[in-house]
C-alpha cells in the first residue's frame, strides 16, 4: 500500500522538477516534451519504459510524431505518491536540454 | 503529395480493416487494443513505431499500462489517406489473437 502525498510532501518533493504541471480535476502531474523528431521521442520513450518496467509503475502517455506528453499519477493510492516523483526525477534526468514544451 | 481517400476507396479500402472506428469530427480512424501487460503493449508499439519510421508515416497514440489506443490520419492531407490504410493494415497484423478494445 502507498499513501499520496501530503500538501507538506508535495511542496517539498515537487519543488525540484522540472516542467511538471498540475492536471485539472485530477491528482496527477503532467509534463510536455518536444523533440527534434519521432526517432528522438519514441528513443526517449524506450528509455521511459524501462525505467517505468523496472519500477513496476508505468506512465499514461501521448504520442504523436516528435511530441510526448506524460502523465503520471498512481492508481493503486488514486493520486500523487512518491512512485510519481522517483519516475518524474528520471523523466528529467534523461530529458536533456533546455525546458521544453 | 498525397490525396485523401474518396468515398469509393473508403469504402473499398477499409472494408478489411478488423476493428477499426471512425474518429468523431476527424477524417480519422482509431483502434483500442489491450494486451497482458506493459510489455506486451510496448512490445507492439516498438514494432509499430519501427514500421511508422520505415514509412515515414507516424500514429497518434496514447498508452496506459496494458491498453494502446491508436488513432490514424495523414496530417498533409488533412485526413485519411491510403498510408494510413497501409500502416493500419500492418498493426492488425501483428495484433495476434482475437479483435479486442
Amino acid at each position: 500500500m502507498i499513501n499520496r502525498l501530503t500538501s507538506e510532501e508535495r511542496a517539498s518533493q515537487l519543488a525540484d522538477l522540472r516542467g511538471w504541471q498540475s492536471v485539472a480535476g485530477r491528482d496527477a502531474i503532467q509534463r510536455h516534451f518536444r523533440f527534434a523528431d519521432f526517432n528522438e521521442a519514441f528513443g526517449f520513450m524506450t528509455r521511459v519504459a524501462i525505467k517505468a518496467q523496472e519500477m513496476d509503475h508505468h506512465p499514461e502517455w501521448f504520442n504523436v510524431y516528435n511530441r510526448v506528453e506524460i502523465t503520471l499519477s498512481t492508481h493503486e493510492a488514486d493520486g500523487l505518491t512518491s512512485r510519481d516523483v522517483e519516475l518524474a526525477r528520471f523523466i528529467d534526468s534523461i530529458a536533456a536540454g533546455p525546458l521544453s514544451a
